[in-house]
This record gives C-alpha cells, sequence and structure tokens, in this order.
C-alpha cells in the first residue's frame, strides 16, 4: 500500500487534534483513500517541551527547513497562529510542490489570494476548510452550492468566544466585564481576548469567505468591524424580556460598490434560524438564486472538530472540487433600509418624529425602519440601536393583546 | 466544446425545474463542467397536455423506448412519482451504462441499494441528494463528513408538510383538521395527504439515509411510524405555552438490533436547534464521534431548490464522492431512557408512582423520565405522552420564580 506523508506544523491543541485523529481513523483514511497517512513530521518551538510526544520515525523539529527537505512529503497542515512564519513556510511548501491544508484565518484571510495561486501554478491544493467554522463544514458545502447556485448574501455566527459571552451575559445576568472574566477562567477566552471580542477574528473569516464566494476580498471603506464590548447587562436583559437576543454577526454581500463585510452585534428575534444558537456554536445562513436559504450549524473550534476538518481537506487534495466565484449582486437598497431596534438607556423612549416606527416593543424599545440610523444615535446620546433579524410581528401580537 | 445529454423523466414540478434551470445557468454548468449541457428529450404522460413545452432539437414523448434509443444520452433524471415505472426505466438506463439522478424517493428507499448496486457494475452513477431535503445538501454533507467521522446519530425534520401542519396550528390555534384543510387549498398538502400527514414519506428519506450511513435499511420490526393526526389543537396551545414546539422528526441510529428508524411528533424545547425550523423547512442534525453535531437547514421541496440538488448531482458525475458507510454503534440504554412529557388532556395531571418526575411544567404537564412510557398510556387513558428533545431547565426556572 502507498503513502501519505504528513508535516504537522505547531503541535498546540489544532496539531495534536490532527495527529491523535490520524492515528484513531487510520482504518478509515485507508479506506477512503486507499492509503495509509503518516505523520512523518513535526514543528513545535520548544523541543523540550514536546519531548513526551517523540515517536519513532517521526521527526520533532524547530527546524522548518528539516521538514521541507524531507524527501517524500506529501502534505503540510499548517497548526501554527499569526501571519508569519506561516505565510513564508507555506510559500516555501507550494513553490516545492507540496499540498497544503491549514487552518490559519488570520493568514488566510490576507495571504489566501496569492496562496492559492501560488497553488496552481505549481499543480498542488490548499485546504482551508479548518478556517471558518472549525467542523461545520461551510467551504465544503459553499463550494458544493457553488457549483450551481450564486449567492446572494452570507449571514454568520462566526466567532465561538464572542457568542459564548453573550449567551452567557443573558443566561447569567451579569456584565459583559464579570462574563468575560469568567469565560477567561473557564478558557473560553484568552488573555488577550481582542481579537475575538472586538470582531477580528470573524473579520478574517468573512474576508476567507468572501474571497471563495464573490472572488475578492471585502471593499475596505466601507467595512464594519464593531466588537461586543459595549452590550451592557441591561441590554441583554431588556431583550431578553421582548423575546430578542444579541448576537455578533459577520454579513457579507456584493453591492454596487463592491462586497460589504460587517461584523457588529445584531439583535435577533425567535423566528430566526440563529435565535438558538448559543454558546461556542458557530452558524452559518447562505441565501442563494436556486435553493434559497440555507442553514449550517455546529461546533467552530475544539480540537476534534478542526481535525476533522483537516482530514477532510486532506482527504479531498486527491478529488478537488473547484468552483468559481458566484454570486448576484445584492440590492442594496433592501439592505440599507433594515429595521433596527431603539432602545433608551433609562427612560421612555421617544422616536424622533422623521422616523418610521414599525412597532413598540415596550416603553423603553422599538423597531424603526430608517437609512438614517447613525444619525440619529448622534443627536441623541441617550439612544441606542440594534440592527433587528427575524421577523418581530409575534412579539407585538403578544405585547398588543 | 462537447455536452453532456440529458433526458427528464416526467415533466410536473421537479421535471420543469431541471429544465429551467439548466437553461437559465447554462453558462454556469459550462464553466464549471467544460461542457454544455443539453436537455434531449422529455418523457411525459399526455403529449396533448404539454404541447406548448415542445422545442426544437428535445424530443417529447410518451415512450421510453424511445428515449432509451437515442445514440448519445449521458443522464437520465427521474422526476417522477412513485415506485413504477420510475424503477423499471432506471434499471434499463443503468444497464445501457447511461447514468442517473433520481428525485424519487418513495422508489429509491425501495430499490436504492439495488440500483447503486447495478450502477457500480456498469461504471456509471446514481445521484440522490433530491430524494432528501430538498436543496438541503444532506447526502453531499453526509458524504464528506462520512469520509472522516462516524455518525452516531441522525434526526431530521424530513416532510416539510406535517412540519407547515404543525407550524401553522402552532400560529393560528386552529385543530388539525381546519389546518389540513387550509393547507391543501393553498397547494401545501396533497388532495391525498396521507404520505406526509402518516409520515410514509418522512420514513422513506430515513431509509435513503441509513443506507447511505449504516450501509443497511432500518431493522423492520422494531420500526415506528407515527403521523400527525393525533395532534390537537389543545396539545398544541399547551406546549406552547410550556415553551415546546411539536416537530414530526425521524430519529435513526444503529443499534445492537440494527438500525432503528422512528417517525413521530416529538415536543422541542427552545434550546434546541429544531425549535425555529418553521413552516415547509427541513433540518437535519448530524451526530458525529470527531465533529459532534453537525445541523442543516433549509427549503426541503420546491421547484428550485430540487433542481438545484439535481444539477449538483449531474455536475458530481464526472467527479463522484463515494464515501462508505460510518457509523458508531448507539447506546441504546441511554436512547430509550429518554425524557418524556406528559399531559393530562383535561384536568392536573398525577403522575403514576413509579415514574421519576423530573420537572413539573405546570398543573397539567411534566417531564419525567422513563424506559416504560407505553405502559403508563395504556393504563392511564386520560394521559398523552410526547418525547422530549432539548433541555427543559431553562422554563422550570421560569415556573419557580
Amino acid at each position: 500500500m502507498s503513502h501519505l506523508n504528513i508535516a504537522i506544523l505547531g503541535f498546540g491543541t489544532v496539531g495534536k487534534g490532527v495527529h491523535y485523529s490520524i492515528k484513531s481513523h487510520q482504518a478509515r483514511l485507508e479506506q477512503v483513500l486507499g492509503k495509509s497517512v503518516n505523520v512523518v513530521a513535526i514543528l513545535v518551538k520548544n523541543l523540550e517541551k514536546h519531548e513526551q510526544s517523540r515517536e519513532d520515525g517521526v521527526l520533532l523539529t524547530t527546524n522548518f527547513e528539516e521538514i521541507l527537505n524531507i524527501g517524500e512529503l506529501d502534505v503540510i497542515v499548517d497548526a501554527i497562529v499569526g501571519c508569519e512564519p506561516g505565510h513564508t513556510y507555506l510559500t516555501q511548501a507550494l513553490e516545492k510542490g507540496i499540498h497544503v491544508v491549514t487552518a490559519n484565518k488570520e493568514m488566510f484571510a490576507h495571504h489566501g489570494e496569492e496562496l492559492l495561486a501560488l497553488a496552481k501554478k505549481n499543480d498542488v491544493t490548499v485546504g482551508f476548510e479548518a478556517t471558518v467554522a472549525g467542523g461545520v463544514p461551510v467551504i465544503q458545502t459553499l463550494r458544493q452550492l457553488l457549483q450551481v447556485n450564486r449567492v446572494r448574501k452570507v449571514e454568520g455566527i462566526l466567532n465561538g468566544t464572542s457568542n459564548f459571552i453573550l449567551s452567557s451575559m443573558r443566561k447569567d445576568g451579569h456584565t459583559f466585564e464579570k462574563t468575560l472574566r469568567a469565560a477567561q477562567e473557564n478558557g473560553y477566552a484568552e488573555a488577550d481576548p481582542s481579537n475575538d471580542i472586538e470582531g477580528y477574528d470573524a473579520y478574517y473569516k468573512g474576508v476567507v469567505l468572501s474571497q471563495l464566494i464573490f472572488g475578492e476580498k471585502p471593499e475596505e471603506q466601507s467595512t464594519i468591524r464593531k466588537g461586543i464590548t459595549d452590550i451592557t447587562a441591561d441590554y441583554v436583559e431588556s431583550a431578553d424580556e421582548l423575546g430578542l437576543r444579541f448576537r455578533h454577526i459577520v454579513t457579507l454581500f456584493k453591492g454596487q460598490k463592491g462586497v460589504q463585510c460587517k461584523v457588529e452585534p445584531v439583535l435577533i428575534s425567535t423566528e430566526h434560524p440563529f435565535y438558538q444558537v448559543d454558546g461556542v456554536q458557530n452558524a452559518v445562513s447562505i441565501e442563494t438564486d436556486l435553493v434559497g436559504n440555507v442553514q449550517l450549524q455546529g461546533p467552530g473550534a475544539g480540537m476534534y472538530p478542526t481535525a476533522s476538518a483537516i482530514l477532510e481537506d486532506i482527504i479531498q487534495i486527491s478529488r478537488p472540487v473547484n468552483s468559481e466565484p458566484a454570486y448576484v449582486v445584492y440590492q442594496e437598497e433592501a439592505a440599507n433600509s433594515s429595521k433596527w431596534v431603539l432602545f433608551n438607556k433609562n427612560k421612555k423612549l421617544e422616536v424622533p418624529y422623521d422616523i418610521k416606527v414599525l412597532a413598540r416593543l415596550s416603553d423603553r424599545a422599538a423597531v424603526v425602519e430608517t437609512e438614517e440610523v447613525e444619525r440619529i444615535l448622534l443627536e441623541n446620546p441617550l439612544l441606542a440601536y440594534f440592527e433587528l433579524k427575524g421577523n418581530y410581528q409575534h412579539r407585538v401580537e403578544k405585547v398588543n393583546v
């Protein structure tokens, strides 16, 4: 039987998950690929720390050159974080005709286009299923749908940490700061959480999806990247009383001015598919011209979900699905005249006379429709506003009864 | 440029959807396949009825022999219903070395295994993405996941009509009979609705999934197929007051005695992913060993969603993903000791002394845990019981406050 030789760069949670899963699923991989899959090298930062992971026949090294010089290396799995040295390593690998599979979203958001072109030139593949939504097969499903469908719009909960914090605030009634600290203590948020709670991580994933669907990066000038740090316990509680939940959402569509990408907290009503996506779950909603709306949901991170995505990419190397970008330009008018929930921070809400009120939700909250929500806020420092997704009629009936 | 020649059997909603979509997406299909896709023949029952659909270069016929005798036919799309004549036609097609794509779940549930074996023998493929959940790419996603993951359990809302009826009953407060009549008048249910509301259609889809995941049909003796006709307006309203919703669910897992398939109405709590799957939507929840739980949701039927699934299969012909069955035997003990909601039909609920009460939901309802729910009902004709999926703690806290 022939072999597929793999090197893993980085031996943290993701790298270990890949190593263990290849071992535990060896029989399956042989059955599907007709080859045995061997991990032949692991790149680590600190040899001493990983001494106990040393195995016969597996090169444990801090020197990438040694890995590159292995005679029969088929695939390099990138399980390190940050743009460098990942970008440099993968460039060298592709130039040597080695397939690449990456879980590194920041690097891939910045250099994906370039790496994919380089791979094409060298007749190898780049797998990046693990860069978006962990084990949820978003990339593969999009590729599949894109063969026939054109995408109108994509919405996603793509960062497990911020979704976990927003869900916990609702369940426990604690402040943002207290919830964040608890999340850090329990390993759901990092010591420096800004990458997650400020929306950078979600934005990187949006960029990866944008390149896949639209063939280009989001237009930078109109990109919105808002974090969840302004969401107070009071907002969360008030929203919950109204049957609404905060979610940190990435929205992507192609308008007249290029790809529009927004990362921001929005309110979701009970009838919206993201309403029950709690905790570290990720979810993606894809709007297409033929199928209509398709949603996927599942674990966005974790050792084995991410390993599963990487293993799927490894299998795909022998039969890649290449789909070209396919989209329908989205009607921005429709996108701009969206529904918003206006909150007054501490007293009865008075809606400015030139704003169309669609429904009163309570003394302090109303659903409004306007294109000028920014202006309202500037003029009324006591008002907070959040975009609303999903129907609110159900709630209004309850209020009126 | 070379061609891919297609014949469509049946020219109702599905057949027309395929024909129109091939026309509207011709450029895309050429780009992806590197071939133009031509519909060269359509099989109809009644020539006169379809006279206006006659086009130059497209054979319109009532005689399948004529289609089989077309010199260069690549694919036959089966868009007719019922076991016959579909089964016979597709058998003949495969024996002639013609690829087959089917949307016919009843036929495929009965003859799928045989047709797949015949296709393999003749070195052609059978696509069946459209047999389960319409445009939602359930089959392809399962194939993808199955390359690496092993399935523990699958749950699905696989019949749009029964889900539409249950959703409408909740929203409108009407009886089952009145809701069914309205659904029939609006085209959401057929004149003879038994295939949908008695669970046959959902069961056929369960059989198709069972063969794909477990490599065998469900074990017949233990199969449960309950319809939704016993769900009264009172049950729906009482459940809604408790934050619970009825869904008609297919559950599939492999136990010690073979594949267990249940089709029955169950109660879903707010924290479960199926809670907001309303109307004609379909949804599937897949529990696997590596990824954990992945859910898909989208339109389960309709002209263009189904056409999209069929077109995806046509594209797949040139690069099929073959995954062998892969599963983990499910712990039946865990499955049997499920949670149930007990309702008293018209007065205070008294729970039999030998039943473990997990929570009181109201005067008339409680969550219980037992393996012997059938026996309880036999002894207490006033009691109704429904399996509960999702967490109920959220609700209990509200009751106790």
